[in-house]
């Protein structure tokens, strides 16, 4: 963590004067009467203003992962990463970590860095030249006879960035909440044997759903309708998500298998000194988290239709193919999932009301070699489909969303951790809007 | 009409959630003051506001015609139909009849059918696997060890269907205007005879026009414009729309073709049984209707430019090509023509304040032999043009209501339809909106 | 000017009834608090509400730039301009004026011509064959037996307009503001001998740029962005914008270069009676403007990379290629270059609160022939690549003030002419407000 200019904050009253005490009072209403256990009204994946308010009271608020390390692996690498209204820079600095700057010229407002990624000195925008550090302060403003400027006072504005195990989070607060220090803690041990210091990006996706960013979370939080995901069917066990009481008598073999592959996950995990408990705190904090490592079906080893390794190079230090994966979730916008052989990282983005980006990163180590140690197709067939198959599933949720017949709808046992993301997620907004 | 689920009411009170009291009020008093006789202010067009409340006491409230049985032949062959935010289920079912089902699963608000027609025996949602009776009964939830979750509570939405000689109406409302019952008796007896049983979808088109629905309808409620319309101008007497008094002294000689060809229809349908004369309650009663039959010119048989028969098999029983047309107007949203050889059925569905669908579908006998019996192109040729001319007029008007400088214009006597579809869209409104 | 039918005063009381008291108040205090010398406030460039009011209180308000008599050389050559909500007719009278039309028909409202330029006699809609004369009366509206039709009501709306020069000007307001004939006088010195009458379009480009109309014409009121412009830069002086004070040493020998060509050009100006002083008014005056003439480098008379003619015909009465660029800025909307070869007149339509387009317009003598006179892609190369920058510039600016981390940031002392631009735009926003 590094920001030696204070973060200044932002968009102070901005909610209030972009959409008028009345309707803020309606969103307040519309939060205070939510119904636990189902789904949201239609206004919270449809309302403009209540995207704004998420916007604000979301995405301005709370740490927000961004990327990692693997995508600007040198000092003066830069990515951009823009989320509703917001547009930042993050570059790697001299002392390895990140310098998040809003990418807004505090001369006439041009966006400053105008790629997706790159590697920079200095920051130059493009338009008149106003010149900054790469912590943001104003360095050279080309205006001949300027008395009486103080460059001082027109650094680029800055966030607060978090570096842990690897990811890099970002917070707009002027104030960031304090637990973050608590989960990181929680989930470096499970991360930090694969070692992001030492993975290169073999590919990166960008799929723009036509769905709220909520509902992109909803969907992402459940398997009950893993059905639907046919190739990843291959790598979890058909018993996902049952108990003891609730496996019906005909797949009594399978759960056996599964009982029998994650008591062996466990052994394994246990010689190796790496975590293995399911730690859930998704409601329960303001930066919360599920973490947990289990098996994989099959040969065990990774996102294959056999459940074989995708690359033949294992991660950091990690000494064993066969260690499943370990699935971390974090609210607000963030699911991964940590092999032996790669990593999986992916990130939602909102773009407005009814639309999401989703990115998603595929990591293998640094030495891995494509068309030796991994097929880039086979390593990212699985969540390549399944991310479509996502999206469609979204897409079908915000069309019915729309319409004056929608009605929440109860959720699930099995989706509870869908439950866990809407209680969280109106609990920060209770608070936000109080 | 068969719906022994009782429709649920939908939409109680949104319009005013979703734009807010102050803004009801001004949309109010518009309706009140709208001036008789000249078209809508700007806002009738343009405004968003309006549109949700057109749709909520229009679409929401009457009985729309939504397709005919040709086009679900089969028990368990469905249509969807979408109309501003509302999304439907047209299902054939074992009685003859038709269900009316809201397109929103009642567990996450996915839309459930993804193709616009098909065949379904139950209905099953692709999201979680949901499963609905034809009847919208939710008969299987895949979720294993659910205790109190009463299936009884989570049927799909119905909404009100009727079938009336073949054409398939559907109400949202929760109790349906009551005067439908006489209107189907009204028009039952014109197309009878046609037999909607024994046809078969010849060709569907569908046109997204640029404009508001209202302009739409507009623009179908008169013939002042016709000079615009060259193919169809070969079927319409040159003095289709006047009367002794305004038929000029140059055009004596049509008058009187005209006025020989009515006589000689006449005389033809009082031998064959067929009612003739026009029924015009466009703006007198709630569910709005004007039909008719009257002669073509040239050959007098169908709508191609000598007037000659465009399928050789008659419909149903009739024993005669030469019937000229029977043409229906129904308010809110469709506009038909009954002919000895095919019939065309129209509608109007809502996009946005700015977009309207126009389908447009073409019914042959069902025994009638494309490339044989009937040409495509030919058969479609006349109303395909007429269409693409009539969604220019209606972008035209669209972009002028948009200026500053648009104010009401007066509607001719011509347009007397055109201000029966105003005065009665505005007492429908003002009594929604009392 | 010519406009016998009193031009009608449109959209009094729209902006109120279209965005609500509240929302109305709102705005106003925000012109109000605007900060001297600073880029306006976030929603200024992206508000739909404060577009609204841009487009009631300036380009309802005051002269807008439309075109030259060269788009429009024969009595009843046409051309059309659309900008924000207005839709308008330029056509050019018998009397060598141009009668300004809005074009909405007073029937129905359609758009009335419906290609951007043409040649017509009356003016027929297409809808419904109201014809009216190129003054906009209505002269022919066939409605068979209509009783108590007055036509004298139902004219095209017509606006007020002016032709200076050779120049287009159109003014919607009921009293255009009074100090336009000042203006006029000032200007058509300076223009006269370039000769309008005698020249013709050479070429026209229509871009659309992705943002505020303000952020279009901040752009082009300074040259503090100029190194982004290569292709321009081969025109002006290294020094442009400078002052004894404030240029470097290093540009010592080119300062000399610009004061001897400035020299230069005034001797010859005087030699030729050609006004040559620098006229700034551009915020001390309701019709803003500042003209001068000033010499290019390299050869001096045109935007080629020497400084050579791009046309070989000398305008009007010239008798000299090298007089430098005389440049003309007018609020709210248009800027000119006038050489001794060609002419070049912009002129910026808001789109939307997020999209503009920029009209670009070359003029050669009349008489010069394509291909041998001029060379058509040498001719446009300089203008057509500093757009494109441009529009780039805009651009980037549109999406930085979007983000709540942009606040106004200082103008420097070279963008004195954008100041001048926003603190007119806001003096007269105040005054419509008031």
């Amino acid at each position: 963590m590094s920001h030696p200019v204070k973060p200044r904050p932002i968009s102070r009253n901005r909610l209030t004067s972009a959409i008028g005490p009345e309707r803020l009072r309606e969103i307040s209403t519309a939060f205070a009467e939510r119904r636990a256990g189902y789904s949201l009204e239609s206004p919270f994946y449809t309302d403009p203003g209540i995207f704004a308010a998420d916007m604000e009271g979301i995405f301005g608020q709370h740490w927000v992962f961004a990327g990692s390390i693997a995508e600007i692996p040198e000092p003066g690498d830069y990515l951009t990463v823009d989320y509703g209204p917001y547009a930042l820079i993050l570059l790697r600095n001299d002392d390895g970590g990140v310098n998040a700057l809003h990418n807004v010229c505090r001369h006439r407002g041009a966006r400053v860095l105008t790629e997706p990624t790159g590697t920079t000195g200095n920051l130059v925008c493009g338009y008149h030249s106003w010149t900054y550090s790469p912590e943001g302060a104003l360095i050279h403003a080309s205006a001949p006879g300027e008395a009486g400027f103080d460059k001082g006072c027109f650094g680029l504005k800055r966030a607060h960035s978090r570096v842990v195990a690897g990811l890099v989070f970002v917070c707009l607060a002027e104030e960031p909440p304090e637990d973050f220090d608590e989960v990181a803690q929680i989930f470096e041990p499970y991360l930090a044997p694969h070692d992001l210091g030492k993975v290169k990006v073999a590919y990166q996706q960008e799929l723009v759903e036509e769905g709220n960013w909520k509902l992109v979370m909803e969907n992402n939080r459940e398997c009950y309708h893993c059905d639907g995901h046919p190739e990843l069917a291959c790598s979890l066990f058909p018993t996902w998500g049952l108990t003891d009481e609730t496996v019906p008598t005909h797949l009594a073999d399978v759960w056996q298998r599964n009982l029998s592959a994650e008591e062996a996950l466990r052994t394994r995990c246990d010689r190796y000194g790496l975590p293995f408990e399911v730690v859930e705190e998704l409601d329960t904090r303001v930066a919360g988290i599920r973490i947990s490592r289990e098996p994989l079906d099959g040969a065990g080893e990774s996102f294959s239709a056999t459940g074989r390794r995708l690359s033949k190079k294992l991660l950091g230090d990690l000494r064993d193919f066969r260690l499943g994966r370990c699935s971390m979730h974090l609210q607000p916008n963030s699911w991964f999932h940590f092999l032996a052989d790669h990593v999986i990282t992916f990130s939602a983005f909102p773009v407005n009301e009814r639309q999401t980006l989703v990115r998603t990163t595929w990591l293998v180590a640094d030495d891995a070699i494509e068309g030796v140690d991994y097929d880039l197709e086979k390593l990212t067939h699985t969540w390549k489909q399944t991310n479509l198959q996502d999206k469609n599933f979204v897409e079908l949720c915000q069309r019915g969303a729309a319409s004056p017949a929608y009605e929440p709808g109860p959720y699930m046992k099995s989706e509870y951790q869908v439950e866990a993301f809407i209680s969280w997620y109106v609990e920060r907004m209770k608070e936000h809007l109080a």
